[in-house]
């Protein structure tokens, strides 16, 4: 997921066209790991052959794709294979869950937040929306771009006093910006959680356990890289829940584009097959070892190089076992999360080497933090690679 | 268009599947003619091929369409053939508007909602929406949706007091739900409009100019029937505004699908090729005159019902020049707007006769007034209209 100012800041960068020179000549283009835009996995996609989606100019007029559902925009193909990948992966509960579709899982989030406190407003009283330092920086865009009577940012979790008030609290499990795994922190008596489990797949982390919480979130995104899809579900738990978060979709868009759902389906459909343990002479390469290979050698290099400085560092990751994968392993975050030495604006020494990150601030944390997006084409983040080996150098 | 008590109104209907007997033993299926999706033109689509669109698995997986476009994630061939339609129909200006690409027409309002109010919030003081009745039912669930402090429903235009303050007024023409042809009604000194043009192509009314207002909304849903893309567009004059509205789009949805749009795309292209004047030997069925022609018939059918009657009419249509069609036209709205005698509880009545419409009461006005779909599928239309034959003999 990227946020608006991901995404606003993005458009001050360029593609990379230089010949990658570094060190005290800084280069001219920016390369910007600001935003999380999933375009890693595209020489997979590329590779594995056509697998395309065709619509035929009649197809999917009607508002509806299954009437009788309680989420009526739900397209039957796609639920199907959104409880075939739980299933295949291990990685959430989907029996007697109700799946909602969204536009990305960014309107899921809000479409949770109207069906959570919607039923427990007071005139004049919104409910408290916080979420444990460091958090995803969008949750306070969407808590607060409407200025809302229902629900409100409430901050850090952390120092969250619930005082028996009702509030909600976002749980992100691998998290974003740092990759933690994470349970809820403020434990009150009225609080109501959302699971935002974007990056819980194999190839970013271990899957110990199927996830089974009352709402889970979900998107294509970060999962098949495949973002300009806009496609996000939710599990949920109970149904009068489920109903007002499709209540909250019908005002907000009528629904999800069928043309998007078809394809998500289609993008699903192709991942459970390249790795079903009762076919491994699949055709296609399997798509978790391709991406875990893809974020590791990654992460190896990107160690390497940071290790050889006294300025910044990452933490390291525990060692657990993956029930999918059945071995151990590190975590992978998409997102790096660095810390630099205390008192050093993090965000403006990378962006003195032409790096473009967002600072910890947006975070909730300090500005001698950074999160660096690890999911950038590979040319950028080769450049990236070779920058970040001169700061040290320059700056002693 | 159509709101969320539409589409949760026609989950209780079914398909259309006895044997169209009417009379004095009521039918037991309902018809729903509450929302209006637009199944009307499928014939047309199967009828001229193909016409598909193909979406390769490595296609379109970043977020941005263009980084350089204001919209940075709409797609570059939607814009042109967005513009291409508007100047070959003539029914908007597209020369330095911005065109904001929207999850259907829905998303746009909201957009456009928040692009306005927010430069002008003080604090627990909402701007105040309005809409002349009889006004599209979802407005008042849009605005008030989120109990927002930067906006609120303010009712029916033709009572609202501006005061000298700020206000938002939209403007639907052709209307939804009577197809009048229409102006704003407060013209307030600090009245902002925004223009929702779903209807304004020349199946539906005559095109007399291109419209040139600040904001225009328009959608695919009702112009080419392909409801289930969620696919709108605003025209926008103001660059602070337009800019505003990508931003709300940003935190709400993150962009919009690219399978949609690039489909959408394909969709006008089709339509413009049907129509050029400059390739009249196209082999493919102008849209314009297939639409028209399905609209004009069901409209005729539906007054030779209605005019045997004396408990319900329709109101007549003034005639008009199209520029388009080059011909003197009536109006064949989308919608059918109902009245019955005074104190005649109109839904109610045609709710015993199995036929499901929109209350008077939900737009504004009365309950002797109904709304009712032109825009179902074939059978169904013809069931209805068999029904509807019957009202005026068992009331009598």
């Amino acid at each position: 997921m990227v946020s608006q100012c991901q995404i606003l800041g993005s458009k001050n960068s360029q593609s990379v066209h230089e010949n990658g020179s570094t060190g005290k000549h800084h280069p001219q283009v920016l390369i910007n790991l600001d935003h999380g835009d999933p375009t890693m996995y595209e020489e997979y996609w590329k590779k594995i052959g056509d697998h395309s989606v065709t619509i035929a100019g009649y197809q999917s007029l009607s508002y509806f794709s299954n009437k009788t559902n309680l989420c009526w925009f739900l397209e039957p193909k796609l639920e199907e294979e959104i409880k075939s990948i739980h299933n295949l992966v291990g990685n959430a509960i989907v029996e007697d869950r109700h799946i909602v579709v969204g536009t990305g899982s960014s309107q899921l989030i809000q479409a949770a937040l109207y069906a959570l406190s919607d039923p427990l407003n007071e005139p004049d009283h919104p409910v408290s929306v916080v979420s444990a330092a460091p958090y995803y920086s969008a949750y306070q865009e969407i808590a607060d771009l409407l200025r809302s009577r229902l629900y409100k940012w409430g901050g850090d979790a952390n120092s969250f006093d619930a005082k028996d008030e009702p509030y909600i609290e976002m749980v992100t499990s691998p998290n974003n910006p740092d990759g933690a795994v994470r349970k809820p922190v403020v434990n009150g008596t009225k609080g109501i959680l959302i699971h935002d489990l974007a990056y819980y797949w194999p190839h970013y982390d271990a899957v110990t356990a199927p996830a089974d919480h009352d709402i889970m979130l979900f998107t294509l995104s970060k999962f098949t890289g495949h973002a300009g899809s806009r496609i996000g579900w939710a599990l949920v738990r109970d149904k009068e829940v489920a109903k007002k978060m499709v209540k909250f979709i019908e005002v907000n868009t009528i629904g999800v584009s069928k043309e998007a759902q078809l394809r998500a389906a289609n993008t699903l459909h192709t991942i459970s097959g390249s790795c079903r343990k009762d076919k491994p002479d699949s055709e296609i390469e399997n798509f978790f070892k391709y991406s875990k290979h893809v974020m590791a050698e990654r992460w190896n290099r990107l160690r390497d190089v940071v290790k050889k400085n006294e300025l910044f560092y990452v933490a390291k990751s525990p060692i657990q076992y993956c029930n999918f994968t059945r071995e151990l392993t590190e975590a992978y975050p998409a997102f790096a999360w660095m810390k630099c030495k205390d008192g050093v604006d993090c965000e403006k020494l990378f962006k003195e080497h032409k790096i473009q990150t967002r600072s910890g601030r947006r975070f909730g944390s300090g500005q001698d933090y950074v999160r660096i997006s690890m999911l950038n084409g590979n040319e950028e983040f080769d450049l990236f690679l070779q920058r970040l080996a001169t700061i040290n150098n320059i700056s002693k």
